[in-house]
């Protein structure tokens, strides 16, 4: 999740670079596996139908999800077949929602790709969203038990509150940063956690370390949400692969601007939220006052802080190669916003 | 689902009109406590979302997919505590639907209801059919065994196949009778089989009767939406409590459409798509040519056919009252374009 990782990340030429397949190597077999059940199942016998769900089988490119659940279990016990079709569950679901976030923020490009919606149009992005959730849905249900659909009915209808809680704080500039942290551990960390949770779950762990791997991966979330935050604002269409600057535009309150406006007097917040609800690119001129307030390096620090909190959650795990990744994966998570 | 049961239908007090509590009355508290879930279940801490939810729950006020599954529950066996709640997960799963559906229709009015759309915005719209699939999934997962999340997921993965499907044959003015079938069979009469085959399956009915339940909702569904479009062309906003000439404007070919180009020459289909594909309301000019060609004719009796396969598969089932009112309302779908 460095930059490197971005950089070379998804594209054209199947969906992992060569430096997250490095990453992903204590379980290189079962993601190889989990590809195999996407394509599989994300097909259809209707050329239009077969065209995009493809199409979307590409855009969720970094599969840190299906590799969150995957290391996740190999860290806590056993991989089995389980494993591999809900690692291919969570990432239809992580799909959709990327392709219904897309037509929110009216983006153009995903992972270095058009997407859905600007190639083709808003409905079919809102019906593959649909067609992903439901099919992710039908997958769950083909385990023996329900635990795995309730669990992971349940974390995505909290996703989609934090979503709705997010729309409804647009253009909100009294967001305070507890408010924030709660949206975002809704709408990002909570997904993280239900795959780390997962994957322990059904390794055989016991209830201890399923708690300590569902934190873990909620933690990294929230580090992962507010470092994409940041990202958003600093940073480089050309190395993300992604339409930046949607969060200022869209009044998507985020963290470094909260800490700005919780720092500046009644006249500079007045001032600030002029330029933020007025056009135009808000970006450049935002600069200089998140450089005065030190707003960046305080969202940064915060970051780090969930970062360092999802580390120690895994401290006590065995030793191995998986546990390593997913320490490395929590150190590497705030670099992305470097 | 007579006029006059549209006319009705829904509206501000409370979900049922006195027409359908009456043909309901075989199930009433059952359906009662379809309501009861129904409250419960879409309710938020948060007041924009709890807003929002409890909105969606008003939308899909004929409550016909629950009723079909408590009738066809009833007819086939015993109503039990499981029927009421997939009850409320089906009803979940078509409210999603529709939400959906009217940001991609841009429709404004649903059962004399502002839409989400309109009311709030499209983003609004998507985030709140994402909200009510997952927690229609959710809530199907807390029944003991995976066969309701089995059935559901693949049913509504099929609607969303469908619909897709739908939005591919956009201004496509050579759609064929049986593929514009297809279609509607997948989007729409999917869910009502689905409904039906749940409430025999969990009344404990034997699978012959199961399966005779499923092609009962299926032609029931095929028919509805047959009915659907004709009203789609024929009717009066004003009675429908909905957007009307969607489907035109929006290019969507349906029967009586399909029959009119299957039954002109060269020439005249190149002045109808002429018409069909230009600005404004096509439905005065095409009035006489529906009538020329008794294009209106050969819908319903299409319609007819469908209503009169869904009465004879319910045919065997032993008298009652809810298998009275399946009957009644295969009876009554086609009046509904009239």
């Amino acid at each position: 999740m460095s930059q490197t990782l971005n950089r070379n990340g998804a594209g054209k030429n199947g969906p992992l670079s060569d430096t997250l397949r490095l990453l992903y190597a204590p379980v290189a077999d079962e993601m190889a596996e989990v590809e195999n059940i996407l394509q599989t199942e994300l097909r259809s016998d209707y050329p239009f139908v077969d065209e995009l769900v493809r199409y979307g089988n590409l855009l969720g490119g970094k599969r840190l999800r299906p590799a969150l659940l995957l290391l996740s279990a190999k860290a806590a016990g056993k991989v089995t077949r389980e494993h591999c079709v809900l690692a291919a569950v969570v990432e239809m679901i992580h799909t959709a929602t990327l392709v219904h976030d897309d037509v929110l923020d009216e983006a153009d490009t995903r992972r270095h790709l058009a997407t859905v919606n600007s190639r083709w149009t808003n409905e079919a992005s809102v019906l593959l969203g649909d067609y992903l959730f439901t099919h992710a849905f039908y997958l769950a249900s083909t385990l023996d038990t329900t635990f795995a659909c309730r669990v992971i009915g349940r974390s995505t209808n909290i996703v989609c509150e934090g979503e709705l809680r997010q729309t409804a704080a647009r253009g909100n500039y009294h967001l305070s940063e507890a408010e924030y942290l709660e949206i975002i551990e809704a709408k990002t960390a909570e997904l993280c956690a239900c795959c780390c949770q997962l994957g322990a779950h059904y390794a055989g762990a016991d209830a201890a370390v399923v708690d300590k791997l569902y934190g873990y991966g909620r933690d990294l979330g929230i580090a992962f949400q507010i470092a994409d935050d940041l990202l958003d604002v600093l940073g480089d269409e050309s190395e993300t692969g992604k339409s930046l600057g949607t969060d200022l535009e869209k009044e998507k309150p985020t963290l470094p601007l909260i800490h700005l406006l919780e720092n500046v007097t009644a006249e500079e917040r007045a001032e600030l939220v002029e330029l933020l609800s007025g056009p135009g690119d808000a970006r450049p001129q935002l600069g200089p006052w998140f450089e005065r307030h030190q707003s960046i390096d305080y969202a940064r620090s915060r970051a780090q802080h969930y970062a360092d909190q999802a580390l120690s959650a895994i401290r006590s795990l065995p030793s191995s190669p998986s546990a390593d990744v997913l320490t490395l994966i929590a150190e590497f998570v705030v670099n992305r916003a470097h």
